[in-house]
């Protein structure tokens, strides 16, 4: 048997994360992992969800820091890898997750500019050596993804940022994929039949070379 | 007329720091200092006194990991150093805080044991080089300042942890302000009185040095 892993869904809004996601649930059960466990962030426990809810709210007016932004971020993500997906992993079940530490990196680092340094400090106090084992990167043009995100309802305080910010952000999502070679990137312009058959295949690929 | 200051009252529970903030003031305002503003972390301002009840409550018996702990203190921080204690500072308004960063310093790296890098890195991550300009630190020992905690009412989650928890956190402490010119140290085993008179000659001294 596998030893468990961790496989992560990353990508701008309008990606098709969550369709993308049970691609992957489905292409890891047709390979008889049975024990799945999903999880998003920011949130995935009862209070980092509390905290997903602070980080979208509005709080009379008072301004939001981009740094506070940030520890609110890596605060809830503390929460889940060490309540959640380190007590799954141990007991042999798989976690797919809808982001993680990536988001932060592209978000915050790429979006709203915080200095590189700041971002992989943080990372490293917080998470240690802690990663995913395989990330599928979704690689959206951000005029499509908005515009995809959009067509679903409301957009929240993100989604509301300029077209700059996704541009950005996107950017470093394509550095940082281009140098981690547990990150696979998807062309996410294509259409949802084309994007699942890719994610099909190098997933399938991946669970080969690691079987 | 002197360039606005910012004087923190630091210590353990049932040190004094209430009396000893109305300590501070009146000699202040004997001084004819009139713009003073106080401020309490946790808190102050209201996302980060959302982050203060957040740290104190139960979540469903989820555990609260000693990171995110800390996470949270600089995220209330940060809120409160940059929406409110910049902001008094910047328009020539004293700021009086009921603690600061030498509480983190001393309960998470102190108390709880958080290697002292990883504080040292937040606080310079979060902080750069802003930092009170004197601090009052009540030292007392534990005991008694627990009694005197707990002759107020109940005890909340940091309250209840067992006394070696709050030995290393005074340890740290007065490390902290042995190395550090801009603590002075005050013996809180004294008389409320006593107290208060130490404290008004120690900021009057303070004050003429820096007119």
């Amino acid at each position: 048997m596998n030893k468990a892993k961790f496989i992560v869904v990353e990508g701008l809004e309008g990606a098709g994360k969550s369709t993308a996601i049970k691609t992957v649930l489905d292409t890891l059960q047709s390979e008889g992992i049975e024990d799945i466990q999903t999880t998003r962030e920011p949130g995935g426990t009862v209070l980092a969800e509390k905290l997903r809810t602070l980080v979208k709210q509005d709080h009379e007016g008072e301004s939001l820091q981009d740094m506070t932004e940030l520890l609110l971020m890596y605060a809830a993500r503390v929460q889940l890898v060490e309540n959640v997906i380190k007590p799954a992993l141990a007991v042999g079940h798989w976690v797919v997750g809808d982001r993680h530490d990536m988001s932060s990196q592209a978000y915050q680092g790429g979006g709203r500019q915080l200095p590189l340094k700041t971002l992989q400090d943080l990372k490293q106090t917080t998470l240690g050596e802690f990663e995913p084992d395989l990330t599928i990167y979704l690689d959206i043009d951000p005029k499509l993804g908005l515009s995809r995100a959009r067509g679903r309802g409301e957009l929240d305080r993100i989604e509301k940022m300029d077209m700059s910010f996704f541009e950005r952000t996107r950017e470093r999502y394509l550095e940082l994929a281009s140098s981690d070679d547990k990150v696979v990137t998807i062309n996410a312009n294509q259409s949802i039949d084309a994007v699942a058959s890719d994610i099909q295949s190098q997933l399938r690929k991946w669970l080969k070379r690691h079987q």
